[in-house]
C-alpha cells in the first residue's frame, strides 16, 4: 500500500498536459481535469511524462562504477577482455554489491524502473556473484526491480561445472539462463545450447544469449536458437543479445534472419555499440520482432563507456541508426521501453489506467528532445512513490 | 590588458596538482609553488586542465538552437536535405543572429573557445548570413573567437553567381574558402576546384571542403584536392572535412589516400558520424595528417542531434573508432583540441608558459573520465579570465 498520489500537469510522451492520480502502485486515474481527493499532489509543470525506461542488458557484478578510475586492461579482442575480467575480478569480489548498488542508483536517477543483468556464474567464481545480486535486488525492492541472468561468461561445453551452478543460480531466483557465443567460445554449438535449454526445461527460466559471432558463424547460432525455441514452444520468453550477425550477413540473409526471429518469436537486445553492427530497427520493428536496449557493460574492465542513462542510450541507437524524424527517434525509445517490457516480460508499464505506477517526468518540451538532449531535471516515479 | 589570475591546483590533462599564473591573456608562469603576488586568486580545487576545446566544424547560421523543437523536415537523402535548408531558410533569415548567438553561447558554456563555422553564400541569400555571422563573432569577442568559412551549400558551377559572393565573403572578413561535393552536385570536379583555388589564389584564404562523397568518386575529389594543394604549397592550409570516402574505398586505397593528405599537408574534420563511416583516427595519426573534429550541424533543419558539448564529441569519436584505453581516447580528446588548434591555424593553444590563457576546467579524477563522463561541472576561461 502506498499512498495516493496526484501528478498534476504532466505530458504524456509529450502530449497535452493532463493529470494522473496515482495509488497502491498503479496510476488509477488520468485526464484533464482530476480531482486529488485530498492526496498528496505533484505539479509536473508541463513536464514530459513517460513510462519507466527499461535496461535490458547489463552486467552490475562487473562494473567499477564509484571506484577510482582505472585505465582499460585488456588487448583489443573478446577473448583478451574475457581473460582480463577473470583476472581482475579476484581483486574485485568483496565488492561486488557496493559496486553493483552504486550503478543501481545510479540507474534509478536517470529514470530506468527495471533491469535485467547478466551475473557471472562459473566454478571458479561458484554463486557469489548471484548472491550478491540477490542481495542488490533485495536492497533495491521499491526503487528498481532487477531481474538476473545466469550467465557463463566463460563458456559451458569449455568450463565444466558452469551448466550445474547456472540451474543453481535459477533455482536461487536467477529467471534467465544465459549463453554466450555457442561456436566461437565453446566451439560445440549445439553442446552449449543442449545445455542452456535443457535447463530452461527443468526450471522454465527465460533464455538471454550473448552473440557476438559475425556473419555466417553467428546466424548460424541465431537459426539454431531460433529452431530451438520454436520446437519448445517458448515464442516470447528467448532473447539473443548483440546479434552482430544481424549486420554482418548480406541484406537476403539477413531478412531471412529476421523472418526466422518472428516466426520463433525470439527477441533481440541491442547496445547501440559503436564500432560493431548495430541491428535494423525499422525491419525489426517491420517484422514484428521485440527489439529492446541495454547499456551493456558500463564503466567495466570491459569498457570505459556508459552511464546507465537510457535516454542516452535511445540516442545512440537513434543516431546509430540515422534516425532524424520525431518518429524515427520514438522508434529508438519505444525499443527501450515497450520494448525493454515485452523482453522482459513486465506487464502492464505504460500510461493508462490501469498500468504500473512506474514513471519518468522529463523537463522536455518533446520526445525527440527528451531523447536528443537527454535532460539532467528527471523525477523518478515507482510504485507510485518519488524515489 | 586583463587583470592577473592565479589559477591554484589544476591537474593538466589529468597529472599531479599544479598552479598557473595568467596574465594579458597568456600563460605566465606554470608549477607546484607559485606567488600569487597579489593577484586574484581561483581554487581549482583539482579540477583538470586542459587547453580551451576547438570546434572545427559548425553551422552557425542554420541552426535552430533555441527555437521551438521542429520535426526533421527533410527526406532520408542530402538533395533532399539540401531543399529543406533552402525552403527552411527563408522564414528564419531574421533570426540568425539570435539563433548562432544562442548556439555560440551554449559552446562557450561548454568550454570551446575557437569554432570554425561554414557560413552559406550564394546568390538568393548574397552575404546576409556573412554579414549577421560577422555581427555574432563581434559580439562574442573575448568570449570565444569564430573563424568564418564561405560556404557553397547549394553548388558553385551550378549555382552562378556563388563564387564571386564567396570571395566578397572572404574579402568581407571570412578566413576560408569552402566548397561541397564537386563532382556529386556540381558534376564538374574542375570546375568547383578550379572556382575555389581561384579565390584562394586572389585573397590567400584557408580552404575547407565538405566532402560526402563516397568510395572512389570521394577518393578521385580527395586527389585532385591533394594535388591543388601541392601545386599551391598551401600544405597546412587545406582541409577536406566528413571524408566519408576514407571509410568507404578498400584498405589498400584508404592508405595510398592518406599518403596524398600526408604529403599535400591536407587536414581532415569529421563530426564522428553515427551512420556514416568514420576516418581511421589512428591511420591518420600515424601517418602525420591532422585530424580535427567538429559537430557539425547542432539541432538544425539537417539533424536533430548535438549541443556543442565538444568533449561529448570526443567521446563519438572514441565511442565510434573503438577505442577503449586511456591512451586511444587521448587521441580522441587531442584531436578535438591539437588537432583543430592546427586546422584552424590557431597560435599557442596549450598549458606551457607562453601559451593563451585559454582554458577549460572539469570535475573529472583523470582526462579519460572528462571525455566519458563529459561533467556537467566546467568553468572556462578565456584570454585569462573567466567567461
Amino acid at each position: 500500500m502506498t499512498e495516493p498520489l496526484l501528478l498534476r500537469n504532466v505530458r504524456p510522451w509529450g502530449a497535452d498536459a493532463i493529470h494522473m492520480r496515482l495509488s497502491d502502485g498503479a496510476i488509477v486515474a488520468v485526464g484533464p481535469e482530476l480531482d486529488g481527493d485530498g492526496a498528496e499532489t505533484l505539479d509536473g509543470a508541463g513536464a514530459l511524462v513517460l513510462p519507466s525506461l527499461v535496461d535490458a542488458h547489463m552486467h552490475l557484478d562487473k562494473t567499477l562504477w564509484g571506484e577510482p578510475w582505472r585505465d582499460h586492461p585488456a588487448g583489443p579482442t573478446r577473448d583478451e577482455r574475457i581473460a582480463a575480467d577473470r583476472r581482475l575480478r579476484r581483486d574485485m569480489a568483496d565488492s561486488i554489491e557496493q559496486r553493483a548498488g552504486a550503478l543501481a542508483a545510479q540507474a534509478v536517477r536517470m529514470g530506468t524502473g527495471h533491469i535485467r543483468s547478466h551475473v557471472d556464474v562459473e566454478p571458479e567464481l561458484g554463486l557469489r556473484h548471484v548472491e550478491a545480486l540477490l542481495n542488490v535486488r533485495e536492497t533495491f525492492a521499491g526503487r528498481i526491480d532487477l531481474q538476473l541472468v545466469a550467465f557463463p561468461q566463460f563458456g559451458m561445453v569449455t568450463n565444466p561445472g558452469t551448466a550445474e551452478l547456472m540451474e543453481a543460480a535459477v533455482r536461487a531466483g536467477a529467471e534467465v539462463v544465459g549463453g554466450i557465443d555457442p561456436a566461437a567460445i565453446d566451439r560445440d554449438r549445439d553442446g552449449q545450447l543442449d545445455a542452456v535449454f535443457a535447463i530452461v526445461e527443468r526450471t522454465g527460466a527465460m533464455v538471454d544469449i550473448h552473440l557476438h559471432e559475425m556473419g555466417e558463424e553467428g546466424a548460424a547460432s541465431m537459426a539454431a536458437i531460433c529452431e530451438r525455441t520454436r520446437a519448445l514452444g517458448m515464442a516470447g520468453r528467448v532473447a539473443i543479445s548483440h546479434a552482430f550477425c544481424l549486420g554482418s550477413v548480406d541484406a537476403q540473409h539477413q531478412a531471412r534472419l529476421i523472418e526466422g526471429l518472428a516466426a520463433a518469436g525470439v527477441g533481440v537486445v541491442t547496445y547501440a555499440p559503436g564500432s560493431s553492427p548495430v541491428p535494423s530497427v525499422k525491419e525489426l520493428n517491420d517484422a514484428g520482432v521485440t527489439l529492446a536496449v541495454g547499456s551493456d557493460g558500463v564503466r567495466d574492465t570491459w569498457t570505459p563507456y556508459g552511464n546507465a542513462d537510457m535516454l542516452e542510450r535511445a540516442m545512440m541507437l537513434a543516431y546509430r541508426s540515422g534516425f532524424r524524424k520525431d518518429a524515427e527517434i520514438r522508434l529508438a525509445l519505444e525499443a527501450v521501453i515497450e520494448g525493454g517490457a515485452r523482453l522482459l516480460g513486465i506487464d502492464g508499464l505504460g500510461l493508462a489506467p490501469g498500468c504500473r505506477a512506474d514513471l519518468l517526468l522529463v523537463e522536455a518540451a518533446t520526445m525527440t528532445e527528451a531523447v536528443v538532449a537527454r535532460p539532467a531535471g528527471r523525477t523518478v516515479i515507482k510504485g507510485g512513490r518519488v524515489v
